[in-house]
């Protein structure tokens, strides 16, 4: 699988291409169909009553009132569910605590505790009001120091300290290394809950049918958990459900989990009632009782030798999980290995607990401890450099990681052009100093590496990570179905390019259909950036084995051997004589003749080859140039850099969206984003008060690019998705240190922080 | 592929289940979703403008007041269209007569003129109204014995004396046989026209994307064919256009043509406006507007020996086309062929010339063919029974085909359990003679061969006839994916059966998706009786392909020989050991875990062998009872008794369900149905003036089994749709003959002309 250099000719019509998703026009016009557009006959609509307590002991839950109100056709609470609890399914069976509807106790304010069904949504929510709880309010907390102290509230009562999973990882002799440091350096960091923010919030319609028979259409990430998710909690065989994702509204992580309580809702609501029924987060539900992103406190030591080689790391993570785990028993072990990039180490050492408190639910944000974690490391990269008197792009330079190298935990860098971006944002540096109008400048770098997709069996089922298959028809026109959730970061048009320039045809000719789980094959979903690479490997499996049937095909029609063939522009030539040849669609025709008609279909999967970590990893340097207010403090980022190995780009269009996003939401967190709550409260639950970077503050963007071909990648390609988020925060964070020489630390960068700084610096 | 025999183990635990079809639930309770019940966000409503004249040319057709009129969206007519004729797919270019609006002339009251797309359906009715059109009349011709003459009305400006096809067809020396003869029978034959009359008109919603996605839900047996027409004349790629039929409330072989009025004008009205659009066809326009059964003129000459041996037919067919062709051009080759079961012959002679007249198109309906020719090769038979002096019962003994024979044209006949029917009615006849109530009894028979669909090469393309998917999954269930076309007859039900029993999972395990050109193999639909025998066989084969993984990794984990297995009751298992083996579920995670994730995926497709007629045919009698009282002349069938030979029955409750519908079918094309028209106008096109047989007047079935396993049909099954709709004719009117004496050669036998016949036999 590794050995697939041969192919990286470089004559691609697809590979390469710039074009728009091919689903922007339907967007971009109001006819793409999105979860809320799925409309049914005598369709419900569904509410939930959710707990506005943070911890409470649940009494009594009274729903006569509300099945009284005219228009009310069914009220389900914990008593109507199996009370089979659910998290994440790829998390082993323990980790799993969280009911569907609550039973027995809530744990945040927005805890689901009943769900109605009524005739509208004013019905539905009426009747919320109806439902009479009854608690027993219990002591809470919301810090988790505090709640790993002993008699802290617990929160759950199989977890001793609210230590919801802790994570101890070591490779290397780290004492050895500490012991051979010429410098130690000491850093604490802090990062602060964000919430995902898709501009469709989650939303589904649930059909039952009897018998046994439920579909639901639902903004997803994850259809194929979701099924999983529904079976289980439902008591229903897996294949009784069909998960469909219609056109999806952004994920972000946020919808990634598997199944969401709106999905769980509608589902019950509509067997209970035998109508479809709608259950959609409004966006006060969506910031407060969804989950966001970790919290994190980041104690971080680096032992450095005098010529500035990095020798080893020990750290200590303390993630704030809020009221239940979803992702949280992965987030530690995935957290600890994100300092295993970008930079090379003789030793690592992590201690990482992860903390229920009263707060809705930390779990997958994009970047997936990315964010949090690089912000510590290259923050402290710049402080080090400080420290050393070296200049901070060289040291990194130094110890950047390479083609070739293994990391102390075994990832395999099957390749790296991560010194290439630092060389390229080299090139964009901006002078750091004084400005015109008083402000500060300076210029600052950060860099990640990222998986490309989780690896080798972190997964309990032995399906493929993704499957593919693809049809070739008489019309020249051929069906991919695929798994992979796009849910518009344009899976769907990269998977169409993969397939398309495999055989040779033009982009139109390539129907898809994606994420259905009851007809196209197994994909674990969009998160860890992982579906370029591996629903894009089978995509290209699949169309190869249909490129081998035509082939044979028109070999026996053209009386010529297949090693003579070539696939060209739609067509099947003899290599030199196109004279001698068929169109595709002749050769599909040939094709069913020879085979007494059966399909001309290929199927595709993918299962990493590496046992740890990713099939294999990006990298990526950001430079940030900002000007900071001398009189308000406020940080102003004026451009970004963004230089990115993400292999082969299939689409740079679409890579290029992907990286503004990633600016995007990396300088909200820098900045601007903050879920802040008070006695467990969010405070503010809105896009008004919820600050998210609106178009007016970006910045320009240089996108610089390097030359790499991948050997696991599709067409060598690798991730864009993710690895561009984490660089943000400490880029910005230290061209604050260049420009005022205040050490960030603490995320958001608050203009008021700043300005209390500048007055201790100055 | 016809040495099955090993395959016909009698412990099958699906094949011969009694059991209700697997929607049926859904359909009485209203939670099946017909086509009608496709509600799309900003749905418009679609209306179609018909000609009021039976012949005439469109002078003009002036829309300007009807797209003024608020709530109009877009009205199309034929200057809207891309002017490219349809017909059905299976037949030559050259016999496609239809525009899909008319242009330049109209040839029957109904004809398209054009269509509106409005807010609602009274808007699109109101905006109908004002459609000035402009006709230039014609003279017309309704009788096809006329429209042959010199000098009638021409119909489509390239087909003289309106001859849409002639067929002449002879196999044998006729001549000789005519001069053998001991006996030559000539009589005439008329049949009426016939609605189909499904519970559900054809209606479709159509949503076009941009660009280039059409997707149409329509009420079709053909999925498949609809998308070919509407590629052909909206000149779109085949892979542009996804049909999907959903639960269909019947069709009879009136949605078997391919694209209907309503899904071109769908779909062009959705093309033009960018929104969903629904067209519908009311009752009035489902009688008067759409396809009806060919009526006939049949004289048939029947050559027959001393002994009763039949020897030669000459017989000379005269089709009532009505204004278009559709499936014309196969009929009168597919009538002519009728005539070949089920009774052995050494010659014969047909010539049938199909004729335009100016009155709604025939086509394809139930039965196609075998009610008009059955009705009158089994009514001569009681006549030369009469003749002879012999029992009517054992003159079809000694005449009807046997198991191994081939026809005079060709027709191999795998198995034939005809002999045994005409013994099993043998022992429900009842006495012959004047009843209580002064009313006169009398007994009756009618027999027929049927094909299980087509044979090979009627059809132009190159793919399979049917295709199968089937898929395993983790969790023990399957999914097939077929593109069958379930029309009520319940074929998604029949194939899970296959599929269970071939598997030995439980049927609820079995999930279908089924009639989706965008995700189901290819198949050509819901006709000729085609579905069990040819979808069936795909199923089975993709069933197999799936066991035969299984096997292997089973056989690999369990350190076992393939051959040392067995499949049973959900398990496979070591044959004599059954504590050594895996659950079906434990084996499809086997089989993934040995292939590294690749699904467990089996492919079948389906294509004649033989060259001529039908992969294999079914034969049956039926005995009417029928009583006639002397005051009125109303004949009322007391009692109806089928013996079939339908193969293996798959499911008997679904082959008892065929019968009783064919029975009543029969019985209304025997009595009560009648297509009346007047200068071309339907003069009944209501429920309430088509005379549908009620279940009030049902008789009671007796269902008469004979045990015949075939080598071809899946699990020795052949075809129950269609054939036992063509005795019923014969057999009430040879009742009516043996109990007052009177020779009925016209259909539908009406109260006045039996009274009027009675008075002439007293």
């Amino acid at each position: 699988m590794l050995k697939r250099g041969g192919l990286f000719v470089t004559n691609h019509t697809q590979i390469g291409r710039r074009l728009p998703l091919l689903d922007a026009e339907a967007k971009a016009t109001g006819q793409a169909r999105y979860s809320s557009d799925v409309v049914l006959p005598r369709m419900l609509y569904g509410k939930i009553l959710r707990s506005t307590l943070p911890h409470a002991r649940l009494l009594r839950v009274d729903t006569s009132q509300a099945e009284r109100l005219a228009g009310v056709k069914a009220v389900v609470t914990g008593r109507d569910t199996s009370g089979v609890k659910y998290g994440n399914v790829v998390v082993p069976e323990g980790f799993r605590d969280r009911l569907a509807l609550a039973i027995d106790k809530v744990r945040y304010i927005g805890d689901e505790i009943a769900a109605v069904a009524a005739v509208d949504e004013d019905t539905a929510q009426e009747a919320l009001g109806l439902i009479e709880v009854e608690f027993e309010e219990l002591p809470a907390v919301f810090d988790p120091e505090e709640a790993m102290k002993p008699g802290a509230p617990q929160i759950h009562a199989h977890v001793e300290r609210n230590i919801s999973r802790r994570q101890l990882m070591e490779f290397g002799d780290v004492a050895k290394s500490f012991r051979d440091a010429y410098l130690v350096r000491e850093d604490q960091f802090a990062t602060q809950a964000t919430s995902h923010v898709p501009l469709e919030t989650h939303g589904c319609v649930a059909m039952y049918e009897s018998p046994c028979k439920l579909t639901l259409w639902t903004s997803t990430q994850v259809p194929f958990y979701v099924q999983d998710d529904l079976a289980m909690t439902l008591k229903m065989p897996r294949g009784d459900i069909r998960v469909i994702k219609p056109v999806t509204g952004g994920g972000f992580g946020g919808k990634a989990d598997g199944m969401d309580a709106t999905d769980f809702c509608a589902s019950l609501l509509s067997i209970k009632t035998g109508r479809p029924v709608r259950v959609a987060n409004t966006r006060e539900e969506e910031f407060s009782a969804t989950r966001r992103r970790h919290p994190m406190i980041i104690r971080l030591k680096t032992a450095v030798a005098r010529d500035g080689t990095l020798l080893a790391k020990e750290c200590h993570l303390i993630l704030d999980g809020g009221a239940y785990n979803h992702q949280g028993p992965i987030t530690p072990m995935v957290f600890s290995t994100r300092f295993m990039l970008p930079y090379r180490q003789e030793a690592i050492r992590c201690d990482a607990s992860r903390v229920y408190t009263n707060k809705s639910p930390s779990s997958a944000m994009r970047g997936f401890g990315s964010p949090q974690i690089h912000f510590a490391q290259d923050v402290q990269m710049d402080l080090i450099a400080g420290d050393l008197g070296v200049d901070p792009l060289e040291l990194r330079l130094k110890n950047g990681l390479e083609t070739g190298e293994t990391t102390i935990s075994g990832f395999h860098i099957f390749s790296s052009g991560f010194r290439e971006t630092l060389r390229r944002v080299r090139g964009v540096r901006v002078p750091t100093g004084v400005k015109a109008g008083d402000a500060l400048a300076g210029w600052g770098l950060g860099c990640t590496g990222f998986p490309c997709g989780t690896g080798r069996r972190s997964h309990s089922g032995s399906e493929a990570y993704s499957g593919a298959t693809v049809v070739a028809h008489e019309d020249g026109s051929v069906t991919l179905l695929t798994g992979a959730a796009d849910v518009g970061q344009g899976s769907n048009t990269t998977l169409s390019q993969i397939v398309a320039e495999e055989l040779a045809i033009p982009l139109e000719r390539v129907k898809t259909v994606s994420a259905d789980t009851a007809i196209t094959p197994r994909d674990f979903g969009a998160y860890s950036s992982r579906t370029t690479m591996m629903a894009g490997n089978a995509a290209l499996e699949a169309a190869r084995r249909v490129k081998e049937q035509l082939l044979d095909a028109t070999a026996q029609a053209l009386e010529a051997n297949v090693s003579d063939l070539v696939l060209k522009d739609g067509r099947i030539e003899v290599k030199g004589s196109p004279e001698r040849g068929l169109t595709f669609a002749e050769a599909v025709v040939g094709a069913h003749r020879s085979s007494a008609g059966r399909d001309v279909k290929g199927e595709g999967a993918f299962i990493p080859v590496t046992a740890e970590g990713s099939p294999s990893w990006s990298f990526g340097t950001n430079a940030a140039h900002v000007e900071i207010d001398r009189e308000t403090g406020q940080v102003v980022v004026r451009r970004m850099a963004v230089a990115r190995d993400s292999g082969v780009e299939i689409n740079p269009m679409a890579v290029e969206g992907q990286i503004e996003g990633s600016v995007h939401m990396g300088i909200g967190f820098a900045l601007t984003e903050e879920l802040m709550t008070q006695q467990g409260q969010v405070l503010n639950p809105s896009l008004l008060d919820y600050k998210v970077v609106t178009p007016l503050e970006m910045p320009p963007i240089d996108v610089l690019r390097v030359d790499v071909t991948d050997p696991v990648g599709p067409f060598g390609a690798k991730e864009v998705g993710e690895g561009a988020v984490g660089p943000n925060a400490p880029a910005i964070a230290n061209a604050i240190l260049h420009a005022a020489g205040i050490q960030v630390k603490t995320l958001p960068i608050k203009s008021e922080r700043v300005l209390e700084a500048l007055k201790e610096t100055s």
